[in-house]
């Protein structure tokens, strides 16, 4: 077992290696800090901040089109509590009486809305503080998107608040909207009506909020809160995720980030909602330079490598998702009806044509369709006409709609009856909930597709296995369709490409729930970092317990010939120099020698070039035996700007260079965690046996994958880089053919 | 130059082989037959038959659904004609009067739509020749998908239709709604209002009818004709792709597939509606294996493989998607408004995360977001904040939102005034042109509105470049925006996801453009082919100038091994005949023998295995040098049952083996397409020198695939498949290491 699972909360703590070798001296903290949100952003407290009944709106004018959408929104959002203007001159706002300061209010309002310009902000907040307010949102920008006086104002901002005692959301931001709550302290147009529901909503861009609860809308998806964080200068989306977590009124949390901010923090709310069963869905920018650039331009986060990112928040069990579509439809799997436990889905429509494209996207993400049990079969072919093929995705096709019925059910209807009781199945996609899009004047068809959505909402919530409706395309459901719709909890995702993604993310989080953990902070890359000697860096790994392939470092010709000798030809001859990383660049290696001769000739040449490059600075030339056949890997720790340190795994050759097919992981990771890296790859066959090969000892890899990995993390913040390139493998036998270690300091001594 | 660049257009005729080899005398049609319409389906004709003014509704009844349908969807359609009901029963149908047969009607009707059952149609079609008909829909199903019984009913069908004159479209359809005639004999219910516009639509699924147009009319995309095909008896969906090339209202076509039907005739309309720049986009289901299950239930079409369909439609320069929400939405960047000519981007937004979206997006669809050039730069800075950042992705802010004007026009209005201008920039994504959802009750505010909107249709329509526009997530377009938007030109796409994919798949047609063949007729793969003895295989390929790696056929160990030291070592053994397909299964093969003892050794061993395997047959030993560094392809033709001849090309190896990386063409292809191909293998690094390797001459190397592809050809009707694995390449060097040829017929003596 590697050392990392035993002491999975203690990932800086010093590990014991196995044989006994000597133990590096860790660097770093080696107790865990809280990584919980601080008492003014603790879920009890937002819980609070999130529900005010009075709102100070700080800077109201009937001149500010802010203050216009603050009112509106308070209207769209149905706010039966108090508004309250604040203004210096304003005698009333928008007809409300205003007050000239904060003191003036007889009773403390329960939230202050800031919309002051940023020079006058840090004055409000201290009267917040006298006035004993314990919330704030902050609208203006111009701090830490400004540059470095801007984050100086910012931190100076956050940091008096959390004196006085108040929870400061923004600056930067435009509010959030307590759906259930009716509480929308919020600058900017909403989308009416606001539907209360499961969905819980954290946006890095306020701007954005609009159009998600407009797609939201769209969809009849409900939402409990939606927050724009801005800046986070104080409330973090952690913190926000937190909240959800705590919520019971959220079941699925989205988050639009542009950057992930404190990952320790992040990952300890991930922990908490994956254990709390709450999923997440992210929607992050960054995945292009462009990307990186506007949100550099938006908020000055730093946006870290994309594919860091990527394995980050899976390690952390966060769907992370394309569009603003899929982050709702997604979450919607998930906060509605139950959840799907596995792969094998019945697919009910009644056109070929969907049938078709449902099949497609269902096998290009991995889903099954298998064929329906005889008795589900037999069931739906009852209902159906004699010429109707009866099979799994089935397609009842447009007949029964051009027969008038007594009945209030459709075939589709008796064919979900059936299939839900399919013991081969995991769930049921029915496609057969479309209404027309208003109430049909007639009322006995009126009242006959009522009672249709009766049964139909009766028989989802009473099935043994999920039922996951679905819309054939991604358009609005109309008021009439969302009463009826939302009355008896039937809750159609929107399109077949999107519908059938939205499933595949919501089986990915359950597929990978229970392995989250909470990660320790985050060194950062040193900016001094030098190269230790091979010597060294092997001795180092081999401490470790990373077994590398023998060498001797001799001094002279003689001294390498009788080690080639004694190691048996072809060898492998290399110069030995903390001064030199890269010894083939400069002619310092000779591969493939065949004779003692042969030796002796190239010690002089490895070691003359290893001179003109240094001066001096050799400590001699390393002799190994040449390693043929087996695998070749390239595996290596490094320092991401925004993640820390992050494990990289690949195979050898074009399939890092050509195919760049490597899979990463935050730090620490389990052997468990590396063994899941390696069956990541694309090549992966390849240490199975592919073409031939013998298989490779895949727990001994990730083993010594997984002590790379403790290796790395014992030098704390020192660490600059490690790696092992290549590491060969060939059957059980497991060696580090050329290592390299890159540290502030230099190897322990 | 490869002959088939020489004659495109007669890809089945005999060909010279360079250096006066024998020629192969072709098997197969010489004479290509005319690809184009028969004239009751020509587009004449059928512009006609969409366009009827008096509708025939046989079998008409008041207790059929069909019915109900018919005369609603004609309402919905504004249809001004005459309808008239046909019964041998009723007096009237709906109010209007009926006639007993069609015999009866005072003055013949344009259409018959046919919607008695399966048994009474034949009987119809008869009376519709005697009573003058041009033109009938048969709805009634029961005809191919039912099996061959059915099949040949449907042949019957169609024959005595074409004997009577008639153009028939089905059976199994639902018919078809021409928006811009108001012409809609259909039989489900239609979405209302139906928007005319210049987009047309082939379904091969009828049901999905509905779905179609309630997604065009949400984004308030228009449609010119919406075709059901059914089971395409006579009018199939090149016919309607053709008619719609030849239709001034279409300028873009959509269709829906589950099958390809007649690949020639496709190829011939792709070809058509290429030269004429009407794009065609296409969503065809197949690509899984349950896909192809629902496409049989469906229609009983037999769906090839999918990633020949992927090939053959990127040929024909059409368009594959993968949604109906893609399918509409790249047929309307087409459709509307001036087409982008390149991938270099400006993007404006009033949202730092829509701009990190787009960026995201566009980046992975291989767009390039290029700075601004400096006066543009300047003339945006202009209209923004001192604070805002000037760059592409722009993001405006929600500043100007907030902050009343007077001007008519919006800062991001302005931005897009300069982008247009912008020398570096191919076309401008647009994310502006948001609305309210209802007219604003202000009426100055109204106004303003209508002023901007006509502004930005203005600019847009005589801008240098073209914009596109996008809304910011796929929502409906609510009546006010639609109207105000189409009144001024202006179609927003549905979203960042949907719009990027959208404007990427139409940057995919234009650059594709110009290399659309007809192709001939495809042969079928034959059932009994058998293979060819080796000798008589690399005959057949040298004689069409493919080099063959040099080989000895010698009947005794002594020949083998003068042969071998000729060649000089290493070489390789193997039995010749044509009964051993795969010798080195059987052990008939001996590799990397390095002397003559050796080789005699050998001999012994391969004849002996060979014999033992089969008795006599036996011609000889084949003995050749062995080739060792270069890159190995593999390169083959077989025949796909749907898309008739395809070649295969790879590399050798874990790329064929482990990564299924190839490239597929149908035949004839040029070298120059041979070239296109070996440029998307993602293994192409290797033969232009990747990791220190000597480049290969790819040209000589397309040369030599475009003749394997011609002497393929060759065999005509006979071909089963035709193989060369390995093909060896090193530098300027290429040979046939090992060559398989199966065809019905043997070699030709």
């Amino acid at each position: 077992m590697c050392p990392a699972e035993r002491f999975p909360a203690r990932p800086w703590a010093p590990t014991t290696v196995p044989g006994g070798g000597a133990i590096t001296p860790p660097i770093g903290p080696l107790v865990r800090p809280d990584r919980g949100p601080a008492p003014l952003t603790s879920p009890a407290r937002l819980a609070e901040f999130f529900a005010p009944r009075r709102i100070a709106l700080v800077g109201a004018s009937e001149t500010s089109g802010w203050s216009r959408f603050v009112f509106a929104a308070a209207a769209a959002a149905g706010f039966s509590g108090e508004l309250i203007p604040v203004h210096p001159v304003h005698r009333t706002v928008f007809g409300r009486p205003a007050v000239r300061r904060l003191a003036d209010l007889a009773a403390p309002a329960d939230l202050a809305f800031v919309m002051v310009p940023t020079h006058a902000v840090a004055e409000i907040i201290e009267e917040s503080g006298e006035a004993g307010r314990r919330g704030a949102v902050v609208l203006a920008s111009g701090y830490r998107e400004a540059g470095d006086a801007g984050r100086a104002e910012q931190d100076l901002l956050a940091g008096r608040a959390r004196e006085l005692g108040i929870t400061l959301l923004g600056p930067n931001c435009l509010g959030f909207v307590n759906v259930h709550d009716g509480a929308a302290p919020f600058a900017l147009t909403l989308p009416s009506p606001l539907t209360p529901g499961p969905v819980g909503i954290a946006l890095a861009s306020g701007a954005l909020a609009g159009v998600v609860l407009g797609f939201a809308r769209s969809r009849a998806i409900g939402v409990s809160t939606l927050v724009t964080l801005g800046n986070e200068a104080m409330v973090t989306a952690a913190d926000v995720i937190e909240y959800f977590v705590e919520d019971d009124r959220t079941r699925a949390i989205c988050v639009f980030l542009e950057d992930v901010g404190d990952v320790a923090r992040l990952s300890a709310a991930a922990e908490r909602a994956d254990l709390a069963g709450k999923p997440i869905v992210a929607l992050k920018t960054g995945s292009s330079p462009a990307g990186q650039r506007a949100a550099l331009a938006h908020t000055g986060s730093v946006t870290g490598n994309d594919a860091v990112a990527n394995a980050a928040l899976r390690q952390l069990n966060i769907i992370r998702v394309g569009s603003i579509e899929e982050l709702l439809t997604t979450a919607s799997v998930l906060a509605y009806g139950s959840r799907p436990q596995g792969r094998r889905m019945g697919v009910l429509t009644a056109s070929g044509g969907a049938c078709g494209l449902i099949a497609d996207h269902a096998h290009a993400a991995g889903f099954e369709i298998p064929p329906f049990a005889p008795q589900t079969t037999a069931a739906i072919a009852a209902h159906l006409p004699e010429f109707a093929t009866v099979g799994n995705p089935l397609d009842v096709t447009g007949y029964f709609l051009a027969n008038r019925r007594e009945d209030a059910l459709t075939p589709i209807d008796h064919a979900l009856d059936a299939a839900v009781a399919d013991p081969g199945l995991d769930f049921v996609l029915f496609a057969g909930v479309t209404l027309p899009e208003t109430r049909p004047a007639d009322e006995r068809l009126a009242a006959q597709l009522e009672d249709r959505f009766a049964w139909l909402g009766r028989r989802i919530a009473t099935a043994p296995i999920p039922v996951v409706c679905l819309s054939p395309a991604c358009v609005d459901v109309t008021n009439y369709a969302r009463d009826v719709l939302t009355r008896h909890g039937i809750h159609p995702l929107g399109g077949i490409d999107l519908g059938v993604r939205a499933i595949d993310g919501a089986l990915r989080w359950l597929e990978r729930r229970g392995h989250v953990r909470t990660l320790g902070p985050r060194p950062h890359a040193s900016v001094s970092g030098s190269a230790w000697s091979e010597l060294d860096a092997r001795m180092f790994l081999e401490n470790f317990g990373i077994p590398t392939v023998p060498a001797d470092l001799a001094d002279s010709a003689d001294a390498a010939a009788v080690a080639a000798q004694r190691f048996g030809f072809p060898v492998a001859l290399k110069a030995c120099s903390a001064l030199i990383p890269h010894k083939s660049d400069i002619g310092a290696v000779a591969l493939g020698l065949q004779s003692a001769a042969a030796v002796r000739a190239a010690y002089g040449q490895v070691r003359s070039a290893a001179e003109a490059a240094t001066g001096t600075g050799i400590e001699g030339v390393l002799v190994s035996p040449l390693r043929g056949g087996g695998v070749e890997l390239l595996a290596g720790v490094t320092i991401d700007p925004v993640f820390g340190p992050v494990l990289t795994v690949g195979l050898g050759g074009i399939w890092v260079e050509v195919l760049r097919d490597i899979s990463l992981r935050l730090l620490p990771a389990s052997s468990s965690d590396v063994a899941g890296m390696l069956a990541e790859l694309r090549g992966h066959a390849l240490l199975t046996g592919a073409r031939g090969r013998e298989p490779v000892d895949v727990d001994a890899l990730a083993q010594v994958l997984c002590r790379l990995g403790e290796a790395a993390l014992s030098l704390g913040d020192a660490l600059d880089c490690v790696e092992i390139n290549p590491l060969w493998v060939s059957g059980t036998r497991i060696e580090a053919l050329d290592v390299l270690v890159v540290s502030e300091k230099g190897p322990a001594t």
